[in-house]
Formats: structure tokens, sequence, C-alpha cells
């Protein structure tokens, strides 16, 4: 049977036929890499995905983790599902070979840990916090950090979090209050509330690594004074072994829609619960230099970001695959043409509302799932890059794409699943079946890793106006060689080439007639619909890079990437218009409305 | 403290500043009518919503019914909250004072149930249940019929059920196969299995009135071969004493995502759990004529839907209200301009993309409820018209407002509780807030009486086209004498009824665009994007309706309702433009696609 977590067929298409992965290992870092070691990191992980992370979806959700006071207790399955996947290697699945690492490709990488999203996206959260918090410490930690921590995080023994929130301070990080006072050793002792904190208590491994943003007395206000710091759950002694406890408290845990399976944590910092070396606080070591902690966070955030994009697919995802194998078993109905109550009831499929909601969640899904694993492909042309040229023309692109490669899927894949219970009827509402949880575990995505509001902001008001507006420049110039090969092709990929061309030039416009009116209350006013139009533009351009890439291809694979492709361009870039006519007419209807008349 | 639960500002406004429904006092039906006995209703909803249903919707939630094998526990909040409900009098708060009603307009009587099902959607459908099912039986039902099951519904000692569906038979209801097998004393023996049976089960009430749809064996085939039978938990005696227990019983409960407060349940008939009167099969009392259960049921289904869109309705509405409240109470960050980190942060109803959120739940619930307490209306008039023009007029124009009715609200309203949630942030998302409870509910209406595809179908391929377009001639006209009313006051709500008209244009032209093409299976196959259109466009409608009803006055509530229907006119109605170029198009991507293909 085929898998209802991801398509095996899709990736190959995405990651051989289309992003011609295999060239990467003509690169010094990737040389001891082949399409069979690739071949073999996917294998694997659909296989433990499928054996070890599947399994207890449903328990997960079901028996959330829960705190007495003392101590969360947590299903056993999911201690022994990150056993096989960290002695698996899957942690170090990108890193350095030095650091115990794989040394894999990023983008394969990617579609590695898209099956265990897909498979159970409450137990992934750990290995993802993990291996952010890790990637971090490999490019801004020393030596010695990276050795005391990064080492058994890879290895499956410690865990990582990532601790920026607090309860007055979630999307403003300028308002955090953590502080962080000097010590004679040179570390330092932290004071504080963090808020949202995954993974932030549990007995999954033997130690948390908590890396936290706070203020050093006396720096500057804002987000300029922020710093970061390395707090383990267990202080680590110079041999490796494990000291004293430090001064972290977990004081509640949230219970959440979805997402139940990751435990999600208020912890408070040295509120005196123990005293680590007999003082007070929380002992906790500087990574790098002092007030430069969120430009290293936004090193790992960048890469969340991604991966939360990459979750949000993978669940919309997976839910595709469980409707369409609904829609294909459940009979119900009867043709409109000819409805003879005495002839056999037919699958759902036959049906053309049906029909349209598979397609539309194909289309969303697997636009997705292209644009993730192109912007995995971007890190690592950025990484290896032969030339400064090529570095910065892949960040550039990049940065210009991330706000929209974290919202994109956040809210499409989300509508997704909203379809794949629509698809399932009164089945799709009973937690007898899968969609459901699907539903309620992607509807966070939208709001951490900055909400969709945040992403807008970024993307209008830094993003395209970045280095005279280079970022938006070279998107257009990517957009143009992709709509130039699909004009030579002269059938229905030109026709859909031209559809972009336009969209993309209004895209071009709108951002200068946002700006040209001088006034930024006005354009930022309008930047989650400015976020939602260039996000359906981008992914047209995405979906005619499958075209073309699928152009050609008989079988029923292919065929079916070119019907989603025509209903992306059918009916699902058209929405632009309305929203292109909205900014370019500047609206004010937010801004102007005065609180006191909701 | 304003309510969170509705506005009885805006209620009052719709009621009473647009719908004049004190006029309606002189019709004889409401003679004994005042505003004072509407307002005294009103009251009363709202005070026994907030005092007895309010208070236990989250812990019906987190602690919903269980079935130990034998019984059914629900929390005795429900019980009690039920008891207060119909002892107010409320049950029959539409129905003639013969039966014990209060005779309320209709109108009227949604706006006091809205109370309940924005305070605890779960508990108050017990009673829209157990009214729809006494409305049914005051139609069709015998006099002894009403006197048995009728008037203990309306004092609150039965409660009512409707079971079409069955495992094998949600949207297609020609495959129902439940059987009624005629017995000596001209009562029927009923075998099979009905699913999805909201209120199916519980001890609530002294007893539980069932109306079934069955085949009586020789019957035509299909939906023209169902009959309505009453069914009874317990046989009730001639002289209203309960007698033995029926054969009806408890399979299991369905577990949902949300609405978990009503028991959903597949229940089993006659499969000899019990042997009432000694012989095998549930005792059944047919309703009406043989083969006639279908047409009977729709009369409850039409209610059932509009009583759905209330639902939907006032579920988005308590959530707008929570996140308007949380938008004004919570700080978060600080102004675009003048981003200074020593100023105090500001409520984030101060960020204009928040106001967008607002601003959108405002348009879509303040817009779906005067939409269905126009439809209240309709039914008041077609109830109580002078003449058989104005009653035929009424009875047309509710017939094709009814798939909307139901079917917009359950897709806006529940966008509405997706972005209260996102208002509220990380914070929506928790269990500890109310709003993730209403998103969850708020899921089963696009699913339930009806899904979103049935009305699509209803509406493009049934209402429509009925009385060759009776319907849809009448909304335009009606349409359009509400922009001539807009075109005669010159200022922006000419330009909005210039663009309203041009969308019904639309609405005419693809309409006739879609049956021209003679292919019914093209027709249909857009039939979802059809029903979004024309719901956008009646939506535009009534909210030009409600422009006009406020125009020339002055405050807070009157300058609210003009900018969120701007709002409504500047970023929704232009949403149908790409929708009606697809219409016009004949689009056969669904339908062309191929199942092998996906």
């Amino acid at each position: 049977m085929a898998s209802l977590l991801l398509s095996r067929r899709d990736l190959d298409f995405l990651l051989y036929e289309w992003l011609d992965v295999e060239s990467l290992t003509a690169r010094p870092r990737f040389a001891d890499h082949s399409r069979e070691t690739f071949d073999a990191a996917l294998d694997l992980s659909e296989t433990i995905a499928t054996r070890h992370f599947a399994p207890h979806n449903k328990k997960n959700d079901a028996e959330e983790p829960r705190f007495d006071g003392t101590r969360v207790h947590i299903i056993p399955e999911v201690r022994e599902a990150l056993r096989v996947f960290a002695d698996a290697g899957l942690i170090g699945g990108a890193m350095d070979a030095e650091v115990g690492g794989m040394q894999l490709p990023g983008v394969v990488a990617d579609a590695c840990f898209a099956w265990f999203q897909a498979a159970n996206v409450g137990t992934a959260a750990y290995p993802f916090l993990t291996v952010g918090n890790a990637n971090l410490l490999l490019a801004h930690g020393s030596a010695p950090q990276v050795d005391t921590y990064v080492r058994p995080m890879v290895e499956g023994r410690f865990t990582g979090t990532m601790c920026l929130s607090e309860p007055q301070a979630g999307s403003s990080l300028a308002d955090v209050r953590t502080r962080a006072e000097p010590a004679a050793d040179g570390s330092y002792r932290l004071f504080g509330n963090k808020m949202w904190i995954s993974g932030g208590d549990h007995e999954l491994t033997e130690n948390i690594v908590h890396l936290v943003l706070a203020r050093i007395p006396g720096g500057p206000p804002g987000v300029k004074g922020l710093s970061l710091f390395i707090v383990p759950k267990y202080l680590v002694e110079p041999d490796g072994t494990l000291g004293e406890r430090n001064d972290v408290v977990l004081a509640g845990l949230n219970h959440k829609m979805g997402y139940r399976g990751t435990t999600n944590t208020l912890l408070n910092f040295g509120e005196g619960a123990f005293r680590p070396g007999g003082a007070p606080g929380a002992v906790g070591h500087l990574v790098g230099e002092p007030h430069r902690g969120l430009s290293y966070m936004f090193h790992m955030m960048n890469e969340a970001r991604i991966g939360v994009g990459l979750g949000a697919t993978a669940l919309g995802y997976t839910g595709y695959l469980h409707a369409l194998d609904y829609a294909r078993s459940r009979p119900q109905g009867r043709p409109l043409t000819g409805k003879d109550a005495a002839a056999p009831q037919v699958p759902i499929i036959e049906h053309a509302d049906v029909r349209r909601m598979l397609l539309a969640q194909k289309s969303y899904v697997e636009g997705a799932l292209a644009l993730i694993l192109y912007c995995g492909r971007l890190l690592d042309e950025q990484r290896t890059a032969a030339s400064a040229e090529e570095r910065d023309r892949a960040r550039t692109l990049l940065d210009v794409l991330t706000p929209i490669a974290k919202s994109w899927p956040s809210q499409w894949c989300l509508e997704a699943n909203s379809l794949a219970i629509q698809v399932h009827g009164g089945y799709g509402y009973t937690r007898e079946y899968d969609v459901e949880q699907f539903y309620r575990d992607n509807r966070l995505n939208p709001i951490h890793e900055g909400t969709h509001g945040i992403h807008g902001l970024d993307l209008l008001g830094r993003k395209v106006v970045a280095d005279g507006g280079a970022g938006l420049g070279l998107l257009a110039r990517t957009v143009s060689a992709t709509t130039a090969r699909a004009a030579a092709t002269q059938g229905e990929l030109a026709a859909f080439g031209a559809q972009l061309d336009a969209a993309m030039a209004q895209v071009i416009a709108v951002t200068g007639r946002l700006w040209a009116d001088g006034d930024p209350q006005t354009a930022l006013a309008n930047a989650s619909v400015y976020l939602e139009a260039v996000g359906h533009t981008v992914l047209a351009w995405i979906w005619l890079e499958q075209l073309l890439a699928a152009d050609g291809h008989d079988g029923d694979f292919h065929e079916g990437k070119r019907q989603a492709g025509r209903y992306f361009f059918r009916y699902e870039l058209p929405r632009t218009g309305p929203q292109f006519a909205l900014l370019e007419s500047l609206d004010r209807t937010t801004l102007d409305m005065n609180p006191d008349h909701f």
C-alpha cells in the first residue's frame, strides 16, 4: 500500500527531476554522496517515521504530556522514537561529519525530516528544535561549547530549545525582561520567565540545552540589548558528565488545541528552587558577543521558519493522502447523469466537487513542498557557493522567500487540512479518523515563529526594500527566466507564463506604489494582503517550474502534476487580482477604523 | 461589562432599525405582542444564556458525554440549563399559544436562540433539535400525535431528534435501508441503524422522540420510498404516562473534534435488546402519508439549515467579541512610527493589522446575523401573509436564500473564529482561552445539514432554475430595489450600489451561461464556486441594506457599521471577480481530472 504520509514519487520528482539535487554531489562538501546515499536516507526516514513515529501520533494527542507538579509524564513511545531517530544519525543529517553528522545537503535532510513531521509532528518537534539549537551553536558558539553541548545533541543524549518569548513579550522581543548578571567565573546568572517554550521540560533525554535571550544590565534598551545564553537544565562538568541541577524550573504546561505531543512550557529562571554553586540564579554561558543575541537567534529563526513551513506542508500532505484514500474507497451517491437508485453507489472521487477539493489540496501541498525544497536547495547553494556572487544570489533570494516559505504553507496547507475533513464528511469530524488532528495541529503554524502579520511586515517592510530592492529584483529576474522557458514551449505553459508575468509585474507595481506614497503606515497597513498576493504569485512560479520539469513526460504521475498546475493557474493565481487592486488603491480602511467604533 | 456572547445593540439595530420587526405586531398572529414583549424575551434569553449556559461551555467540552455500555453520563449542568430554558417557555417561543407557545415572531425567536448558541452550542443543540422536531409534527402530525409528543416537548419533559443518516447513507438519502413493517394495530415495527444522530441518547429528559426515515416494504426505491415515523425511546400510554422501553438502543457515541457537549450517536432500531409488546422491532407511528417522509423532513431541514447558519453565526460572533476584548486589553508592541523601546507597549488594537482581522470578523458575523434574521423575517411574512402573492414572494425568496443562509456563515464565521485565534496569538491556541473551542465547534457546520457541496448543487441545480428562474429573478429585483435607494443617496452608498449591481448582473450572466451550455455536468462541477460567488454577492446586498439603515445616524455604533460595510465592499465583494470569470469560462478542470492521476 502506498504511504499515507508523503508521496515518495513526488519527492523523487522534486529532488531529481526538477531540482537536480544529484548535481550537488559535484561540490566538495557533498563529494562522498550520491543518489544512492540520498535514497538510502529517504528510505530510512520513511521506514522509521512509519514504524516509530506514526503509530503513536493519535495517542500522543489523546494522552498529552501531564505535569504532576514535580515531573512531566509523556507516553513512553516518544522516548523510544527519539532514540531510534538519533541512533539512525538523523539529528546530524545535514551537519558536518566532524561533529558526527551525515553531511547531507540541506534539501535532502529537509525531505527526510518531512516524513517525521507528517507522521507525528508532536514527537518530531523535539529533534526539530534540537537541530535548530545545534546549528546555531555550530555557527556562533565556541569550540568548547560545541563539544559540550552540540555533540551530545547530535548523539541524542541532550535536546535543545529556544527561549525567546515571555508572557509580556511575544511578537515584541524588544520587551524581553529576563536579565543576566555577570558572575565572577565568567558565566552569568539569569533571572526571568520564558513563555511558550516548546520542549522546555521533559525526561526524554539526559539534559536540555536552553538557548535564552536575556539582558546584561547596562546594555541598550530594546532588541539591541539582547544577548544569547546557553542555560542547561543540568550543569555539565568539564569532563562531560552531568553536574548540579540548574535553576530552570517548570512553572506549568500550556494545554493546546493541537500539537499536544510537544510539551509547551512556562519556565522560571533563577527563582530560587535550586542554587547551583550555592548562589542564586540560573547559570548561563554567553554565546558570542554581548548584545548580539537577536542576530544569532535569527540564524536559527530563519531555518526554523522554513522548518515551520515544512511542518505545515507535511501536515497538509498527509491530510491530502488520507482524503484521497478515503475518496477512493467510500461509496456514496451516484453520477449526476442517470441517477438510478437501484445501481450501486460510486466512490466519492467520481464526484467533480470531491475532485475539486482533492485538486485544491494537491495544488497546495505539492506547491508548498516544492517551495520549501527550493529554499533548501538555495541554502545549500549559499553554504557551498563557489563564488561570493553565487552565495549572495542564493542568500538574497532566500531572504525574500523566507516569509513566504513560512506563511504560505501555514495558511494554505491548513486550508488543505480543512478540505481533507470536508472530503471525509461527518467521519472526518470524529477523532476515530486522523484528519481532524492534522487540522488542529496545523492551526499552530500561522502563529508561532512569527505570526502571519509579522511576516507581512517582514516582507513588505524589510525584505523587498532591503538593498534598494535587490531581493525583489532578483526574484523578478528569476521568475522571468522561468516564464521565458515556458514561452518557448508555445503551448498552455506559455499562456501560464504570460499570466505569471502579469502577476509579477503587478507585484513590482504595487510595491513601488505602496512605498511611493511616502506614508509607511498606509503601506504597512496592507502588509498581510501583500504577503498573500506575493505568496500566490511565488507559488504560481513554483508550479510553472514543476510543469516545465514535467513537460514531455507521460503517465499518471506527470498528468496529475499537469492537472494540479492547471488548477493553480485557473483557480488560485486569479485570487491575486482583487488583492493587487486593493494594494494599488492604497486602502486605508483598517488604518482609519477608530477602535471605539468596534 | 458588555456581553461577550452577542451585541444587544446590534440585535436592536437589526430588529428595530432595519427589519422593522415592530410592524409585525399589526398582524393578527402577533397582535398580543409589542416591542416590550420582544425586548423581554431577548432580555430573558441573554440572562439565562449568560447564567445557565455559558458557565459550563468549557466543562461540556472537556468532560464530554461518556457511554459506559449501559447509560450515557453528561455533566449535571446540562440538565439544569435545559430545565431553566424550558421553564422560561423558550422551547415554544415561536409556537402557537394553543400548544403552550409564546407565539413570538420567528425572527425574534431566532434572535433569542442565538444567545444560547453563542453561550454553549453543545447544550443548545438539545432544544434546537427538539424545536425542529416539534415544528415538523405541528405541521404534519395528527392531533393525537401533537398531544402525545409535542406538548411534552414544549414543556421540556421530552426532547426530539431527527434520524436520517445511516452508515452507508449520509449525503445520499436514496440509500436509506431502515425498514418499517406494518403491525396489526396500525403501528409499524422498525429495523435498521441510524448514524450521526445528535441527542440520540441521554437521560436529560423523561423521553426522547425520534423522527425516523424508513422504508415500508413494497414502496418505490430511492427517496420516493421513504416514510416518516415517530419512534419514542419509551412508549407513551394513551393517558400520557410512559410505558415500555422501545427497541431503540445506543450502539455507541461518536467522539468529535468539537460540539462535544452534544451526544452524537449510532442507534440500532429493532435489534432485539427490548421486545415492546412481546414482538420484535422498534414501535413506530407513521407521520402523514406513506412515502412522503422526505418532503416532511425537508420542512424541518429548511428550518434546521437556517438554524445551522444561526449557530455558525453565533459562534463567529462570540469569537469576535472575545477577540475584540483581548485586542483592547493586551499590550504588545508600539506604533510603527516612533518605536521607542522605553515607551510603554500599546494595546494591540492600535495595530492596523489587528484592526484588519477585527473588521473582517465584524463584517462576517454582523453580515451573517443580518442575513439569518432577514430569513427569519421572510418566514414570518410567509406564515402570516395577508395574500397568496405575499406568501409566494416570501417563500420564493427564502427558498433561494436558504442554501446561502446555511453555507455562508458556516464558511465565513468559521474563518472569523480562525481570525479570533490569530488575534490572541499563542494564547488563542491554548484551551485556557475560549476561542479555540469556538473554532472546533464551528468546523462542524460546513458538514452537517447538507455539506457545502450539497448546498452548491441545491442552489445551482435546483433553486435558481426552479419555476423558470423565479427565485433568482426575485432576488435580482429585490437587490435592485436596494441599489436604487442607495443611488438616491449620491454618496459612497451609491458607489457601493453600483458595485453590487455589477456583481448581481454577473450572477445572472453566469447562471445563464452555465445552463446554456446544455451540459449539466460542466455546470454542476462549478457549483461550489457558484455558491461562494452568489453568497458574497448576497452578503454585499445585506451590508448595503444595513448601511442604508445606518445612513444619517452618528455615533460609535453607526460609524462602526459604516466602516465594516466599507470593509466588505473593498475587501470582500471583489473576491467574486475571479470566481465569476472562472464560471464564465465553463471550467472543466475538476471534471476532466482522471481519478488515476492523483
